[in-house]
């Protein structure tokens, strides 16, 4: 089965999104968003519809905010598929308390078996002063181990600072 | 107009003003420094201070807090401009309650409409943890949209990471 | 004397450590691993448990959380050293209440001085938004001074983000 995994990494704001939009709109394929977030609240909600009217038409939309592999079982493997992003994912398997590692062996092998052409966005988190409470901390370790094991599968992976790309695996 | 826009982007004590200051050193022009740090605190005070001595003499220095265009608009176009820093700047927007993105407009416009050579320095500060506070979150936000209109807008774009220059775009 | 230092930088949980030790395996010579971890609570007992078990067999251990130099002195140019990590080593120092700069000169001079091949990991921890508290932010200041200084010493610099190596300075 041909795999075609590209994980697009960032800061907060970075244009990791919008890059990652453009990059799977350059398949030529239809597009299909999976998308991760929950409007828990208004910051969120308003920044769920800032994406969505960035992102534009033409978009087939899943909502899966804990088992994106569900949202790609019956893809074939004419369509481009924008997960966005896992750091939400990651936050809501954390949320109801699933074991992060379990879920991610799940995500990858998801991933994995699915014929389409995926892209997938994350953030990166690990770059400040350690934070103070201990959950921060072990957010930040389960992302970075998450980043890792997903860079590991992708065969591209772009760095978005400023909006440009920085290519760290594969090529473009 | 021959427009040489440069965007140095880094961590705090990346060693990104250092970097900076050196690349404007190589024009061989006359140089320009336009402050954009407040001294509200002896901290800043310090800090300010010791950017200075690092810089050396032969500096012209320009201090416009608020509106860096203004320090601009006179200037030939044989002269190296190092602007330090757009964070700052943002910073100084944002406590005056004005509007980031119509003060990015303005700033962009002058950045254009100047012909001397420009060198800015900006942060990267979204790659740690989500901050606690909602302010703290807001100016992010702010700063990353700021840094990708910034490097949308320069020629050349370079990212300092312990001192060391790493290139996203155009050529050194 | 041959003088062959690898800095490797990157943010909490970016792979660094796992990529290092790979790559002072590939050196194909005795291996040694200086540790600067205190194990004060917990939490650093089971990280620094976790780091060992991932490091596997076939390591030297040498401790010296504040005067990493003294494991260096009596080593030959045929081994291969890791010293994990610079960030630890700091904050001894600056719990300590040493000055961190001449420590650092300390540090540098050890690492001159020392003929073997060595590999020290190092944190960014500069690209997140402006810590809270004062000492955190004179952390952030101290960290990137001594990066900046390790890597003008290094001949080689590798940040590693979600395991993948970006070289920043020599070749690979």
């Amino acid at each position: 089965m041909t795999h075609d995994l590209t994980l697009v990494i960032g800061g907060a704001a970075s244009g990791k999104s919008a890059w990652a939009e453009d990059f799977v709109e350059s398949f030529g394929l239809p597009k299909v968003y999976v998308a991760t977030a929950q409007a828990f609240d208004a910051e969120m909600t308003a920044k769920i519809s800032a994406h969505k009217s960035l992102r534009g038409p033409g978009w087939e939309t899943r909502e899966t905010p804990l088992i994106p592999g569900d949202a790609l079982t019956d893809l074939p493997a004419d369509r481009a598929v924008l997960i966005d992003c896992a750091t939400m994912w990651l936050s809501n398997v954390m949320l109801a308390e699933a074991d992060p590692a379990h879920a991610t062996d799940d995500l990858l092998s998801a991933l994995g078996a699915c014929p389409a052409r995926i892209v997938i966005v994350t953030n990166e988190v690990g770059q400040g002063i350690v934070p103070d409470n201990a959950l921060a901390r072990r957010f930040r370790e389960a992302q970075g181990r998450l980043n890792i094991r997903l860079a590991a599968q992708a065969g591209r992976v772009v760095q978005v600072v400023a909006g440009l790309p920085n290519l760290l695996k594969g090529a473009l």
